[in-house]
């Protein structure tokens, strides 16, 4: 598995909508650890170039996230009763597979070393048409009973995604009675119904915190929003300029109908009424969050960001990875000299 | 201080309510843990009486925890409209200061080696008398702002308690606007701000989560669930009984009116609309309480839990707390090896 070999067990989190690009995830995987396309809101030829882009600058593994898509039953007046109170800017909402079949044909064609899923458990039959392709099957999940079921799809390796990321949460079910579990407590929940390798994701953005969840049973350590501040990435500057400050963040379903985290701005006090409907209500946002962008408005589009977004540092993703790994190792020695190890000796990563 | 000098960083959370008992404090300070005394919901009277069981038990260090009394703003019609809804078996609403005043007075008189607090920071001037009396001062804290403002009334330690933790959530204030962190991320949001010695809470059932948070900057963990089903703990049976399942957990304001986390039962369900309005609703709901106690009902009652409460194991709190620290020990030294530091010894505790 190639998640138990990186040199460093750091993993990038796929960042759909700007963060994520072709130049983040081939640093991240030069520097030693692994990183990741995000394949959500592309069209199947982009991301082509993407991973063609991609496999240019790396020839190390990295991986490809894709949205299963949504089949929850989605309330159709109500949905337009919250786009007619967003107003004249909204888009039209509507449904689609996110390109879904095309992007499934091209990695069948021209596999890639990870293929990973949010949002729901792809059906046994692709997961092992993907594996039998080449590709390592990863399934994001956030309870012990996904993580039960996408073993049993034949997932070779878990995404375990606590409360306290920042984007969309990965619940397979967006209801509002879904126990959002913290992360330490959810990977010990997995940890106890699976033998998977697990990846821990959710509010990891300090050494310390890849150090934790290391001990706490993962193979390797998620981060976002710890690289969305990262030279490579394509994080919006008025979002940029968020993530620096110390803003409170808290779960919403104004910008896209399925919930997700953001530092707390204008446009998510104004609409915490919005009701489930994904991705409908992304597709209505969609101009009115371009709009703000060009205007370099921060309240007027999605600051997404995981809870220790404040601890993010500025950089080359290179040095951002290997300062987290180097930090982790430093804290765990310290924990283990607390807990009567003494000798654990000084060596170079 | 204290904490940092423990056999084993294991500290018991206090659990007002039932769950506590001097016998544990003991038993976990007797096998080099920290035990606590719950003055919470106690009369002076009988916080004295069960301070003087714990010191016949055990010559070693222990805590008393308190609760700040609310100052918070209660709308009273709000709370009697809640408190009609919940019918005739519903007790009078009302505030009172738990004994505050008198508790004090004995620990100024007869002090402890640690008071700790929960629900907002004591005073200035009282930290410093009780610090002067010979105690350690410990405050609960939730977030980054907390933890500086305790740090500047003079507190020697923090609890620093993630939303995952069962029982009251001890922020100081307890709106829906309030950011409620995941451990992991509140910790290093905390370890940036303070250099005090924090104990970590929250969802801490199993060793191996108790090596992470102590990688994660903690000096000592804090264990409430993974202590319930101790044999000296006062859990009753039907709530051991519902630990032991996978009922998933929420917040509610239904039993106490100040947000909680317990198992999902009835009560819980029927009364999602109970309003802010602590000690108030604890009142009001404490004679219902007391009889669904009494007839074994597991939907009557507050069923407080973490959220790893399905990792709770039964046993004498000596064996629990050594299986902890040993447990712990074992996954720092797995995660020191998968970092590349090899040469860690196997050494008896």
């Amino acid at each position: 598995m190639i998640v138990q070999e990186l040199q460093y067990p750091i993993v990038q989190a796929p960042m759909a909508g700007g963060p994520s690009t072709p130049e983040l995830a081939a640093a991240v995987s030069e520097a030693g650890g692994l990183g990741f396309v995000a394949a959500g809101y592309r069209k199947a030829d982009d991301l082509r170039a993407e991973i063609a882009a991609v496999r240019q600058a790396t020839s190390r593994p990295f991986g490809v996230n894709l949205f299963v898509p949504s089949d929850d039953t989605i309330d159709e007046e109500v949905v337009r009763g919250y786009v007619e109170r967003l107003g004249p800017l909204a888009g039209r909402p509507r449904w689609d597979d996110d390109d879904w079949q095309a992007k499934l044909a091209l990695l069948r064609e021209e596999p890639v070393p990870i293929v990973s899923f949010t949002f729901g458990c792809p059906p046994h039959d692709l997961v092992h048409e993907l594996r039998g392709a080449g590709s390592e099957v990863w399934v994001t999940v956030s309870s012990a009973a996904e993580a039960h079921e996408a073993g049993h799809a034949g997932a070779q390796a878990l995404i375990v995604q606590g409360v306290e990321a920042g984007g969309h949460q990965g619940t397979w079910q967006d209801g509002d009675d879904v126990e959002r579990l913290g992360l330490l407590a959810l990977l010990r929940l997995v940890a106890a119904v699976t033998d998977l390798p697990l990846i821990a994701a959710g509010g990891i953005a300090d050494g310390a915190a890849v150090g934790a969840v290391l001990v706490a049973g993962a193979a390797a350590a998620q981060i976002g929003t710890a690289l969305m501040l990262a030279h490579e990435a394509g994080t919006h500057p008025a979002h940029r300029a968020a993530l620096a400050g110390d803003g409170a963040t808290a779960l919403t379903r104004a910008f896209t109908g399925r919930t997700a985290r953001g530092i707390v701005n204008r446009f998510m006090v104004e609409h915490r009424d919005a009701p489930p409907g994904y991705p409908h209500v992304h597709y209505a946002t969609a101009p009115m969050r371009a709009e703000a962008r060009q205007r370099d408005d921060p309240d007027g589009f999605n600051l997404w960001a995981g809870q220790a977004h404040k601890l993010a540092q500025e950089g080359p993703a290179a040095e951002i990875v290997r300062r987290l790994a180097e930090d982790a190792r430093a804290a765990v020695r310290k924990a283990a000299e607390r807990l009567g190890d003494h000798n654990v000796p000084e060596q170079p990563l």
